[in-house]
């Protein structure tokens, strides 16, 4: 065999620790062993029967062709005034190009910006596939350290500390974030904007989670002063309408920006097929009602969270206000996030992942995902406090 | 706005001529004038209701979360039996990534063998997207000129001296052909396999063509002695099922290629929609008999093409043996190919893609999409023989 790239062979160098957990989970369901799942970010709910129609009326209806590669006009334009109303900044479908998910957004965002070697930015904890997203860019990945005590908010010191030592050319943000639940403040906001416009920086702003907010408000960086043309959303239908497996998504950005990632998705993907897009569309065009019900079941189920980790002591909480996650500090144990969720796999067939898969400056953390009915998750919220206890007494 | 990447910048570089023919024949379409398009390789049919009831059942079913990203299981393993059936050469699941089209195979394939700047070959004429997946994937595009004397089947020792020039890390065929119609004979495909061997060169073998025959047969170079552990079969649910808007695809190859596409393919798409998958999967348990049904117009229309161009002596076409287009040769008219798309449009409302748009080898000739119902294509075609003619007297 020839050689392969780099690239290629070096996606998952310095990979993420502690994905063992989830893989031996999967493997104890697989071999029928109940495990209560707290893993990965997808709903308990499949996507909703309607839309599964809308898609199949357009496909009978015959939208079975190549569809255009930028999207549909309809779909594009529909973004377009969604990010409006969202972002209060006038866009229009030129703005918008539709990709196949939010990931093949973050992809294309990263190969538009970054020339092969640059460095791209991203804040720790991470969602798993940024550092390889930014790696099959050809990019160098430069994680931003966060700290447990600043309930992991990028500080701007920080960003623009390794904007310069790198002399970077992106950063990569979430809000509402994976993994930690945060709804980034204002003040964050403006540092953000403030490092991406002191070092000529795109913004990739990962919107992904927009309509899972539970306390505040999501404010799209895209709508801070001087932001508009260094900024590129990444959007996606998964978690806002329980789309996860029709991979549909989109890019927001420049015109000139856009322009330039038709081009690149010709050669990448030749578009989204035309009847998932016409689902798409009509799921947006159901409003704001859908999006409500979909993220309802986890704002009831952080809240419950909530009120389990009050009753004691030794786990404390991120205290979340957005997407399906909770961030827990179990630094009281004395193990560390990954130890921490093996032992709990095996003595009490619960799966968590572990921070430190999400990057270095979640170790001593693990990550529940709201993703099982109410009282199973309470319950294994209990179990998981109660494991955390003991393992605190032992250690002190 | 801060620079765009060089890579996203220069990907239509040195681009291919004449599209404007095609955009202008829509334009004109959209503007309510009746245009005989015989350029874009799409059938003129939908994908079958039965497949995409298929489509729809897994959906209802509950297939609608994130689908395994190599791919459903069922699915890989009915690509590697027809790839084992097709080749000759066992293959198994492993062997095997889905992906969101061909397209995004040929993109993969790349990004898996090219380090940026490195060398990759293609044989011109070629698909419109081959120079810009190269660049997408920050290599060299150079192409390997043929010529219409040959019926634009590639030499051996051109390939060779291209690979050694340029220190070439792989070669990209596609057999059967877009846009010559032409199916690699044996001896052409024992040169490619020389020339990769002696060269340390990766085959990235487009064979989404492969149902379309009306000559000989299909022959995979994977079968070729020394070419299981060197070859990256494209493959695509888009032509042989007419199922171009559903994007599916694969990617067949040396299990740790594989294995290392699978990351990237993380990083890049995140799968494949799984209901799609379960289509796809349906589609290819129906057997040849679909396959050889969608073909079918294909043939009769490329009988019907060639007996049309017996009729005359201004256009010669290169005899083609399969996929969906019929590549003619008018260089007696003394114009260029574009030049007499042109003025076919303009003069006949017909219309056909300058070879040019394929590459400088193409020069003098038009392809002709047979995508079009059997008299309207005839009526076409007498027109456009006629048209040769006129400007061919008026040229001598
Ligand atoms: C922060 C974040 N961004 C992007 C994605 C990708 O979403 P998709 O590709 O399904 O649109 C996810 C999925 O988990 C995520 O958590
Ligand atoms: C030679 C060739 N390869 C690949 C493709 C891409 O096919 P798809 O991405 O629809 O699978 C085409 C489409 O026209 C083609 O002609």
């Amino acid at each position: 065999m020839p050689q392969l790239s780099s690239r290629i062979t070096m996606l998952n160098e310095g990979g993420s620790d502690g994905w063992e957990v989830f893989y031996r989970a999967r493997a104890l369901v697989a071999a029928g062993e109940p495990v209560t799942e707290l893993t990965i970010g997808e709903h308990d709910i499949g996507t909703d029967p309607a839309i599964l129609q809308a898609i199949h009326d357009a496909a009978r209806g015959g939208h079975t062709g190549y569809a255009m590669v930028p999207g549909v006009s309809a779909l594009r334009e529909a973004v377009a005034s969604r990010i409006t109303r969202r972002t209060g900044v006038p866009t229009t479908p030129d703005n918008v190009l539709i990709t196949p998910g939010g990931q093949a957004a973050l992809f294309a965002a990263h190969m538009a910006v970054l020339t092969p070697g640059d460095a791209a930015l991203y804040i720790d904890p991470y969602y798993a596939t940024y550092p390889g997203t930014i790696r099959a860019a050809s990019g160098r990945a430069v994680p931003v350290a966060t700290r447990a005590a600043d309930a992991f908010l990028p500080r701007g010191e920080a960003i623009q500390a390794a904007a310069r030592d790198t002399n970077a050319k992106s950063l990569l943000v979430n809000t509402p974030n994976n993994p930690t639940g945060m709804v980034y403040p204002q003040e964050t906001l403006k540092e953000i904007a403030q490092a991406c416009t002191d070092n000529d920086l795109w913004l990739i702003s990962d919107e992904v989670y927009d309509t899972q907010v539970w306390q505040g408000a999501h404010v799209s960086p895209r709508s801070l002063p001087g932001m508009v043309d260094r900024t590129l959303i990444v959007g996606s239908m998964s978690k806002s309408h329980a789309m996860t497996g029709s991979r549909a998504g989109w890019l927001v950005g420049p015109t000139e920006a856009i322009d330039r990632l038709i081009d690149l998705a010709t050669a990448t993907t030749y578009g989204v097929p035309g009847y998932i897009q016409d689902g798409a569309l009509f799921a947006l065009e159901q409003g704001a009602g859908l999006e409500q019900q979909i993220a309802e079941p986890f704002r009831r189920r952080r809240d419950l969270a909530l009120s389990v980790i009050e009753g004691q002591n030794t786990v404390k909480a991120i205290p979340a206000q957005g997407a399906m996650y909770l961030m827990l500090d179990i630094r009281a144990t004395g193990l560390s996030g990954r130890d921490f969720a093996e032992a709990l796999l095996d003595d009490h067939r619960i799966a968590v992942m572990p921070g430190e898969s999400f990057g270095k400056s979640a170790a001593g953390h693990v990550r529940v995902a709201l993703t099982v009915a109410d009282d199973r998750l309470a319950e294994a919220l209990h179990t998981l406090c109660s494991f955390a206890e003991t393992k605190a007494r032992a250690h002190a």
